[in-house]
């Protein structure tokens, strides 16, 4: 589109103000711009350059940071645009996106069709739903009584978005954990059995959104994760399987959208939760899926009923996709492993791997009995899978396995050690009857993860151990003494991460 | 609430960014206190001034215009705290609103009680609910289906965060219009005339929102409006009736609070228009109220199933709360009066009460018709309202007690002329059959309004009239030359204002 032959045009600016994923444009009230278009705060603003636009939202600036002849960009607006140096960019009032209509439609009760959630999901990926807009569609659906068809028709419109994986005819395998606990990074041991016992798994994985790690983020300390299609495509021809950032390989622009307003509101609908986790793995090409679903008081499915119900609309909208997946529920009571951030994490993986002594034994047994599950979803008998899945571990062709992945990658790479730790000690003797998931996650975060790769907690005791006073209950690792200061002085606060009973 | 001994604290400084009502916080990314709290983009963090304090949006700042010992604050963060000079602030995550449990049980479904909604203005008007849940509980509450009750709950907790006004025994009018029509200025007409026939009509009004003029910015151009509860009494105990800003006198700061996202995404449920009209008139003590709905193809009403679905909702939840409504249909199909803009509307006002030769007879007309059935439902014999509003304008009485009102409010004003003015001639010979309320609204804005005053369009035909080639159809009003090339600018791309039929 080309601008008007009167069009004011102003240069742009990179402001320096993330705001997390919505573009916005800041300009000053007394620009010919915002005089000329009539322009507010808050106005949706379509931002051309060249032949790339952007839908924004203004923020109007009174301040001398910004000259009047200069349009300031959020990183998000920023990174969408990349203006090169000496661009002018032009400005109109945004149009409405076509989708709006539809979006309108959900929230006063209609059924949508599966053109009108593709074309939703077409906006959302271009940028062209504002964050209230979005709010406005996630709240329908969870609303609005979805059932399966139309879950199944958000599913197919959020794979659509995307690019999806065909790995021809034959079975493809994939994981999805639902609500992650603190440490159960299970994903890369199982990948590594799986793939030595010959199969496929494609695996991609997300980063920390509000945890301090996730699969991605562990596995970035260990080998590359950020791999294009093609090079994921070739690690998984090689070697039979990956673990990759979701992020970087682009087979669910939906969800990454979706999830920035989710995250700050803290609810999402069965339906939304059942489209983003099994568009991902259509994505990826899987036929055949296991799903761990932790339960506990601070976990995210917190009774069996919700597990349940979950379970049951998850199998419905897979089984309409000709997807096959496997339920698994699992203890969510307290954290996994004995590291929580992204190197700490990928200790225990391969001391698990290298059948270290010391190796987390829970950590250990979680991954067998998923890494069992999906060999049998695979091919082999019934009753035979763990068995099988043990002995790779055992023999050590699951180590190797790992090696070969990490190296196919990019390069197997050694997990750093935080310079500075500070051991939490016990204040009394007793039985640890509680740990708090939350809190436990809070401390790692302060000490500096998912940012800080050597930051976080190593845990000592497990629910139901016996400890003297003055006995090490964790030891808070990081990268600088300022946040290992932080990190202690948190816990101090709240000294209720560890319950004890005398 | 006081500090932790140990927590961090930064300056406050004005960011000098406008982001209309969301109170938005701006730190550096290696701030001590974003370090220390493991704050990140969007992250909600209570900010502590001495004993005040709000709840913003976190944007992070890697620009050298915001030094790492200095928090920004966004225009309405900086509104809300005041920060005196040299006066440190505090800051630590936010807790989630007590009521966004409520707000996930309506998304989910759930019937709310009195209580519930309580608590979520509660929470609203102190700005502890961000603009996502805000939209979350909107789309809730248009998605659900809000029977009647419900709307008399959500209603009455309007009205219970807010102020209410008691006039003791007797008879109380009021007026409300749902959906603008550009120029449509009957208030001040008809609170003069009912009035001037002895009774109580206390009228608060909005400045505008999206339109060219609200009725508080036309009468801030014939008197002062931004009245304390206390002057708005004081004004009506002694001329019978007023029109003030309802955002001064603070009878409606949720509704306050709700406009600023419902605005961007251009949608209203029926329940909560209701209950955002009915609560208005209940805390301003009315009795009885006339309820203005003007339908046409761009007006907020468009059909008449439209008007009558609305009609008996806000009947119904009227009389659960012991408030008598009138509904008035009118014709919404053109723009009303001679003047758009709030000096050029003010003159038509005055021009009606004077009634000077040129007085714009539609608007006259209108108001008679909403006086006289206010005036019947006040106490006049049915059938007789009419007549004798007519009589209270044509004899000058009304044209008194205006005055008189003007006197009460801080002194009669005369509204400025442009001095910028420019005609927009008839391109051809023909008859008017279509005047577009929103294109002769985005021009009267484009020229200054509402924020210059005099600044607007001064219609000078109707849908009907016979027009020759170069004959004026309206002139453009402006305080400055450039918005005068702005909006003719824009007319002359958009030629579609005034539809011809040769």
């Amino acid at each position: 589109m080309k601008p008007a032959p009167e069009a004011e045009t102003l240069d742009l600016v990179r402001a320096g103000i993330d705001t997390y994923q919505e573009p916005v444009v800041y300009m000053r009230a007394d620009c010919t711009v915002c005089r000329s278009e009539g322009f507010e705060a808050q106005t949706r603003i379509a931002v051309h350059v060249g032949e790339r636009s952007i839908i924004a939202t203004l923020n109007v600036v009174s301040s001398p940071w910004l000259p009047a002849h200069q349009a300031g960009l959020s990183e998000a607006a920023w990174r969408h645009l990349e203006p090169k140096p000496g661009e002018k960019a032009w400005f109109r009032h945004a149009d409405a996106a076509d989708s709006t209509a539809h979006i309108r439609a959900k929230i006063y009760g209609q059924r949508l069709e599966r053109v009108h959630y593709a074309e939703i999901m077409r906006d959302a990926v271009h940028g062209r739903l504002s964050d209230l807009e979005l709010v406005a569609f996630l709240t329908a659906c969870a609303a609005g009584t979805m059932d399966t068809e139309e879950t199944v028709a958000l599913t197919r419109a959020m794979v659509g978005v995307g690019s999806t994986l065909d790995w021809g005819t034959g079975i493809v395998l994939d994981k999805h954990c639902v609500g992650g606990l603190p440490g159960n990074r299970t994903t890369p041991i199982l990948v590594a059995i799986v793939a030595a016992a010959g199969y496929r798994i494609p695996k991609t994985s997300s980063r920390a959104i509000t945890s301090p790690s996730g699969t991605a983020d562990t596995m970035d300390t260990l080998a590359p994760v950020d791999l294009t299609l093609a090079q994921m495509r070739a690690v998984v021809d090689k070697e039979g399987g990956c673990v990759a950032w979701g992020g970087s390989v682009g087979l669910s622009p939906a969800d990454d959208v979706l999830i920035r307003v989710e995250r700050p509101l803290d609810f999402d609908g069965d339906a939304q939760l059942v489209a983003s986790v099994l568009s991902k793995k259509i994505a990826a090409g899987a036929s055949h899926v296991i799903l761990d679903l932790p339960m506990g008081p601070t976990a995210k499915i917190r009774t069996q009923a919700a597990a349940q119900k979950l379970g049951e609309r998850l199998t419905a909208v897979a089984d309409a996709l000709g997807l096959r997946v496997h339920l698994h529920p699992s203890d969510g009571t307290q954290p996994v492993g004995n590291g929580i951030g992204p190197a700490l994490e990928a200790r225990d993986v391969l001391a698990v791997l290298a059948r270290a002594p010391g190796a987390p034994a829970d950590l250990r047994e979680r991954a067998l009995d998923l890494a069992g599950h999906l060999l049998e979803l695979g091919g082999d008998s019934v009753g035979q899978g763990r068995k099988r899945a043990t002995e790779l571990l055992d023999s050590g062709a699951a180590e190797a396995k790992f090696a070969a992945i990490c190296a196919a990658q990019g390069g197997q790479r050694t997990p750093s050690i935080a310079q500075y730790q500070a051991p939490v000690l016990s204040p009394t003797r007793g039985i640890i009857t509680q740990i708090d998931n939350r809190l436990i996650s809070r401390i790692a975060k302060l000490a500096g993860a998912p940012r800080a790769q050597a930051a976080g907690i190593e845990l000592h005791v497990r629910v139901g151990d016996h400890v003297e006073r003055g006995q090490p209950l964790m030891t808070v690792h990081a990268e600088s003494p300022g946040e290992l200061a932080y990190a202690m002085a948190y816990h101090a606060r709240h000294a209720r991460a560890f319950i004890l009973q005398h």
